[in-house]
C-alpha cells in the first residue's frame, strides 16, 4: 500500500471503530460560569447525535470542533428549559451554515408544537428540513436505527415527563482468519456472508464451520442517558447491561430530601443505579449550582461504584 | 456628617449620576468564541434596562454582576434570533431567582405572539409578570417613562421591521445658590419648585427671578441604539442631538455591497451617521464574524469621525 491508502485505510479504521461522547454542558438550571446547561454530543462513526440542548449548546458545539453537517438527529429528554434553550441558536446557525438534508428532533408532543412555532417563524428559509418525531410519555421505542447503531427510549421519573435514550452498537462482524480463507480459497464475494457468521461449502460440496474461518467479533457497546429523574430502580432495570451510563447527580447525600422533593438524584444513587445496572463506567453530570467543586459527588458515588467520571464541558469519553 | 451618612450620601450621588452602557454581546448572527450576539444593558441610576437579548445574555449578565430584580424592562429591536434567543433562558433564570413584579417586554407583534407561547409554557409558575408591549412597524412612540428617563423608539432600515431605541434624560433640577436662598430665606417646602425653575416672592410680595437664586442644571445626556440597519439618512435625522450613539458596524469598506444586500451597514457608514447626527460619541458593534481583529473596522470609521470606540463584551461606557 501506499502512503495515501495506508493513511485513508488508518483514517476508515479510526472511524468505524468510534463511538465517543463529548459533554457540551452538565450543569442544572441555571448556568453558571463553570457549567452550561445540558448538551452532550454522542459521535457514532462520524455520525454526530446531540442529546438535549441547553442555551449555548452552538458554541459549545463549535468550540469542540464538531461540525453542523454531521449533525442530524437531536434527542430531547423533557420539556424543561435548560434541556433544550439551545434549538432555535442551533438550529438557525445550522441554517446559516448550509447545512442540507434534515435534522429530526426527537421530542415530546408539546416540545415539537412549541419549537415548530419558533421554527416555522425563524428559520423560514432553513435549507434542511426539520422533522419532529413525537416521543409519548413512558414509551420505549427505537427511535433510530441506521446499519450499525440503534438509539432506543426509555422512562425517566422526574416532575415531568421525561425520557432516557440508549444508544447501542449492533452485533458487529466476525473477523476472517486470513489463514483460513486462502487455505479454502474463499471466493471475494462470499467475504462478507463469512463475517456476518455463514458456513462455507467448498466445491467438492464440503461444509466449513463458521468458527474454522473466522473468530469472534468485537463486542458491541452501549451507552444510556439518564438525565433528569429521581433514584428509581426502574431505571436500573431499563439500562440493565449497558456499558456507560450518564446519570444525573444534582445533589450531594445531604440533600437527598431536596433530590426527591425536585425530581433529581444525589451522586450515591447515580452510582446505586449503575451498580444495579451492572454498567462498566458511570458519568455523573447535571450538578448544582451550589458546588464551586463537585469533588464531594465523585467521593460519595464512589463509595457505592469504583469506574466514576465527573462530567466537564470538553470531556470525550471513548465508549468502546 | 458621620461616616454612615457620608458613604450613604456618596452612594446616593453615585446613584442618581448614573447613566452607563454595558455590552453584554456585540456579534453579529452566528455567536463565536470572541462575541455573543447582540445585547446591551443601560444601567440609569440603578434600573437596569436590556436591549436585544442573543442567546447567552443570561450568562453575561451574571458575569458583570448585574442583578436579575433591577431589570423590568427589556427592549427588542427585530424579530431575527441572534436579537431575542436569549429571552426563554433569561426569564426562567430570573423565574429561579424569585424576581417578583413585572417584567415588559417591548417587541413587535409576532415578537410578543411567540415569546408568550413559550413562556406560557415553560415559565408558567412564574413569580413575575411578563407584559407584552408591542411595538408596530416604523412607529415613534415613547415606550417607557420615569421621573428621569423616557425611551423612545424609531425605525431602522432592515430585511425585516426593525426599531432602534432612544434613552433620554429628562431635564435635570437647576443647582441653587445657597447664599441668595439664605439671603432671601426661601422655606425649604419651596425650594423643589425653585429647583424646577420656578421665581420666589418674597413675604413683601417682591418677585426674585430664578435666575437669581439657582444656576443651570446639568446638561441631560442621550444614548441611542441603532442595530440592525443599512446605512439611511434617515436614522441621522432620527437620532439627531443624541450624546452617545450605537451604531451595528458589521462590515468594513470592501464588502459594503454585502453590507446593502444584507440590510447592515459597514463602520464607515456608522460613523457618517454619527456625524451627521451631531454626535458627541460613537460606540461601533455587531461585528461579523470574519474579523479577528475589528481594528480595520474602527480606523476606517475615524477617518469619517474621531470619536469611536469599539464594543467589546464586558465593555462598559459612563454616558454622562
Amino acid at each position: 500500500m501506499d502512503n495515501r491508502w495506508m493513511r485513508i485505510s488508518v483514517y476508515l479504521c479510526q472511524v468505524m471503530a468510534k463511538f465517543q461522547v463529548s459533554i457540551l454542558g452538565c450543569g442544572s438550571a441555571t448556568p453558571t460560569a463553570r457549567h452550561q446547561p445540558s448538551c452532550q454530543v454522542v459521535d457514532f462513526r462520524d455520525k454526530l447525535f446531540m442529546v438535549d440542548c441547553g442555551e449555548g449548546a452552538q458554541l459549545q458545539f463549535r468550540r469542540l470542533g464538531l461540525k453542523f453537517s454531521r449533525l442530524n438527529h437531536i434527542f430531547i429528554s423533557h420539556l424543561h428549559g435548560d434541556h433544550l434553550f439551545g434549538l432555535p441558536g442551533l438550529l438557525s446557525t445550522m441554517a446559516l451554515h448550509e447545512v442540507s438534508g434534515s435534522v429530526t428532533i426527537h421530542v415530546f408532543r408539546d416540545g415539537a408544537r412549541l419549537l415548530k412555532e419558533w421554527m416555522d417563524y425563524f428559520n423560514r428559509n432553513s435549507p434542511f428540513e426539520i422533522i419532529y418525531d413525537v416521543i409519548e410519555e413512558g414509551e420505549r421505542r427505537i427511535v433510530y436505527e441506521d446499519s450499525g447503531l440503534t438509539v432506543e427510549t426509555f422512562p425517566l421519573y422526574h416532575r415531568t415527563p421525561c425520557t432516557g435514550y440508549i444508544f447501542r452498537e449492533k452485533p458487529k462482524l466476525r473477523h476472517l482468519k486470513g489463514d483460513m480463507i486462502k487455505f479454502y480459497s474463499v471466493p471475494v464475494a462470499q467475504l462478507q456472508a463469512i463475517k456476518e457468521g455463514a458456513d462455507f461449502v467448498t466445491s467438492d460440496g464440503r461444509v466449513v464451520p463458521n468458527a474454522h474461518l473466522t473468530s469472534p467479533a468485537d463486542p458491541s457497546v452501549s451507552y444510556a442517558y439518564c438525565s433528569d429523574t429521581l433514584f428509581d430502580k426502574r431505571v436500573a432495570e431499563a439500562v440493565h447491561g449497558v456499558d456507560t451510563i450518564y446519570h444525573e447527580a444534582t445533589y450531594d447525600d445531604s440533600l437527598a430530601d431536596k433530590a426527591r422533593e425536585r425530581g433529581h438524584s444525589t451522586s450515591r444513587q447515580a452510582a446505586q443505579i449503575a451498580e444495579m445496572a451492572g454498567a462498566k463506567r458511570l458519568i455523573i453530570g447535571h450538578f448544582s449550582k451550589r458546588y464551586n467543586s463537585e469533588e464531594i459527588l465523585l467521593e460519595q458515588a464512589k463509595e457505592v461504584f469504583p469506574e466514576v467520571i465527573l462530567a466537564n464541558e470538553g470531556l470525550r469519553v471513548d465508549l468502546i
